[in-house]
């Protein structure tokens, strides 16, 4: 995924049931196309591969479990995801959190499949711990920031310096994601000066009277 | 869904991966179509959306948390599968199985959501436990019969009739199917003598190197 | 068990922590000699058999997995409880859930090892449910009435009996007991009176300032 | 725990059903006091209290869940563990894995309680990713050397090697017991060579005929 990038989770909000995913993943297409920002999607489960073969940006999976195709009803895999057309997965995100070796096991699976993974974590000392694993991305959402009013760099910008410490000391490819506390574009500006290369956003765009517009006031600094 | 019922279950199975599964779909939307046989499929997670659109035939989620809409990252939602197009879903399969709890609390997230639920068991008395939930089946698989070669007709046919009177003693309105040890017509025309108002197919299906044939052979004699 | 019972459960309150469970465990055991009525202790797991070899009364694990002697490490087994002198276990409360096939299971398990079982629910349906698999008690537990200052009978008497009737339709040889809104001895009375054969409490006698008095004032009338 | 240390998990071997984990408690205390070696012991969790209180060598929880004294029932707390007189944790143990955020919370809820914490873990890559937390010890026991014949350092001596590194890199306090592949007194020395400063041990003892010579032999290179 190239950066600097802006990961757009759609979890499950009424606002993007059924064929509404589609129109939001076009609607973030569109932006990224205006803006020339490297802009990623995360559909629900359900909708993954009507999304993700009718947009041109990166689809990614909200989660995949650890399994491998055949008897597992139900489960969503590694392959399966990479045969619905999307680029990767999040994992372990705050509201589905996994043991430590299905994180291990997930990114290792997702990798062999050519899949990015972005795993998420809550502190400076698990975002370095999954960079030992080599994902993709890490994306840091520190639980004080998250739905909150409070921006990331208002807080504590410690929080992403030290994350970005972390992770470059267990694995120096490994980048990382701010995933809390970006309410506006100077939110976004301040984390990638923190050395953040990217973000991960939900409600701001996902429940925005316009979701045009608050994703391109989102990435009009980069 | 109108019975005798026959349920394809696509599980994760690499014959489906991608648009493989709507291709299956299809193949027993034609099956129905030709015999008059009510048969619905259950194809992964991801590609939920992408078959329900696109046949006629009753799709149903292999899975479904309790989750309502909102931040439930990577959760599959009654109200998701709802917009999805898909009509219902399996619930504690087998190969994901689920807390008592939330087997009550998900049919009922789904009755209000106007979704079908087919609750899976292993036992008689299970069967009976979960028809307490008043789901709109409950499709028992015996689990010495799983995978195996022994139909459930042959190996013990007390069981379905066991089940039925136990989900009937609980809940007269919940109708049974027989989810395992069904591999030929002769079995489904045994299993509904025996009580069972429909069968949960899998691999004999989905794994066969001629779907079309093997449904055929399956349903001709309902 | 004999019935009437009225079985404490010490949770994990700091008022237990270490050999004050011992002390509690006594307190309940001379209430027990004092009026004859058949009381049962829940100590918390690491003091379990520290407290089963050392008082009269029956003593029962709050929490059993459905696991078999081995390699099962961290894990409480039914032989392990067994071998520790309890009686039997508490299994699914509501701040512990299980799966449904791990209830049928872990109720079998007990059952071959001696050990009596009492499978907490949160409603009418459910204590049904798990009368299918004939444990010893279903103690039925409405979250409406769970730490709240409501008591059952004032509340809704009629979860009571229709809980006792469901149990009773799916096993007329289960026992419910009612395990939530019992604060003072008149609830008590009141829920044998609807069909109840003993209660489960907690904090009621666990917190109280003077357990020996508060639990002496719940069974009086008993 | 003064290193090197020798730890026994005693699982949930029938062996040490009941009274028989103080029995082999107290022969391991034996051992240590004629040896002079740091030995620790890890009874099944409803014994922790008994054997704890009756013996003058460190005991441990086979486990421990990341929850605070109070409305807890069935789990097993920090809180809880100090009480008893236990000194500390196993975590994650390949038989009873955890969430990373529960890995993270209780090591922090441990080193609040002055327990000491042992993370377990199958990989190089895992066993630095635990470090972050800070944990007293790393416990690593590759998969392909559990349970089997081959030693740790015939098998494979780079895995010791390279999770010392890891867990260094990580945090330089933590030390690295081998978990795996230790068969005998030779292979304790040679995990000692290669930068361990204990091993986890357990069939070999606790299944012994003679765990009293079987322990003695496996600790007289020390």
């Amino acid at each position: 995924m190239r950066t600097p990038a802006v990961v757009v989770n759609f979890k499950a909000y009424s606002e993007v049931d059924g064929p509404r995913s589609l129109d939001l993943a076009l609607t973030c297409q569109k932006v990224a196309e205006e803006t020339g920002v490297s802009i990623a999607v995360c559909p629900p489960m359900v909708e993954l591969s009507h999304v993700a073969r009718n947009v041109q940006i990166p689809v990614l999976s909200q989660h995949c479990d650890p399994r491998r195709p055949g008897s597992a009803t139900g489960w969503v895999t590694p392959s399966m995801i990479a045969a619905s057309s999307a680029k990767g997965t999040l994992l372990n995100h705050s509201e589905h959190r996994l043991m430590l070796i299905d994180i291990q096991d997930t990114v290792a699976m997702c990798r062999s499949q050519g899949l990015w993974s972005i795993v998420c974590t809550d502190s400076v000392a698990s975002s370095g711990a999954v960079a030992f694993y080599s994902p993709d991305f890490v994306a840091v959402e520190p639980p004080e920031l998250i739905g909150g009013d409070i921006s990331v760099t208002d807080a504590n910008p410690d929080v992403v310096r030290d994350a970005v410490d972390a992770v470059k000391k267990a694995d120096p490819s490994v980048r990382l994601l701010c995933g809390a506390g970006v309410k506006a574009g100077k939110d976004v500006k301040a984390a990638l000066e923190l050395g953040a290369e990217g973000v991960l956003l939900a409600s701001g765009v996902v429940k925005s009277k316009d979701p045009y517009q608050s994703l391109l006031d989102l990435v009009k600094l980069i």
